[in-house]
């Protein structure tokens, strides 16, 4: 299944489902997480990350996450795997989300997956 | 694939990452929006949400949902189609994150779906 939008590929008109039409998924939030954390990264540094995404979804979730203007390229002209993606001002702005996300986690979570660590 | 998270199921020792083992796609959480606007609702209530979400996929989404502590059963000895279903104090707690979500979505798909209505 495609994760690009289509122009009229919205569920409805709530901005909850609306986010979730374009993050909702296991990955796209790792990928900002990575970004927040590390920095412009290139595509295999993103390879390296301990959940082990897997190249083609990884490309499917770049493509995803710039076409919503989440992420672009330091170099738009060079092909994909030559360049370092980076957060725009919209995907920073999902920094306090992640935190809130790390903290829920750190408080409900951690009884059931004990080895579970802070930072992330 | 089966929501169901295994005893050693995590991605990774990263608690973002473990939200998203949880609640990482397209449905959960609007469960638990559903919830928090509306209150306990019955099984056929939540297929009345404009998402349209499908009879299977919310059946798994509400396993999944009552095995991680978030929604639990208003009458746990009663069959799942005879039940209410109510956020736990786990589950309310993902309020702030829930808000985080639609005030980003505000902020930043706005101008993507000119249709979205707040609040959500």
């Amino acid at each position: 299944m495609s994760k690009e939008l289509a122009p009229d590929g919205w569920r409805s008109v709530c901005p909850i489902s609306s986010v979730l039409d374009c993050l909702g998924d296991k990955w796209s939030l790792l990928i900002v997480r990575d970004l927040l954390v590390h920095g412009p990264l290139t595509y295999s540094e993103f390879l390296t990350a301990p959940e082990h995404i897997s190249s083609n979804i990884l490309a499917s979730r770049l493509r995803s996450l710039t076409a919503v203007g989440i992420i672009e390229r330091t170099n738009p002209e060079a092909a994909a795997r030559n360049n370092t993606y980076q957060l725009t001002k919209r995907g920073r702005d999902l920094q306090p989300v992640i935190e809130g996300l790390g903290a829920w986690s750190q408080n409900h979570l951690k009884a059931l997956h004990p080895n579970m660590v802070a930072p992330y």
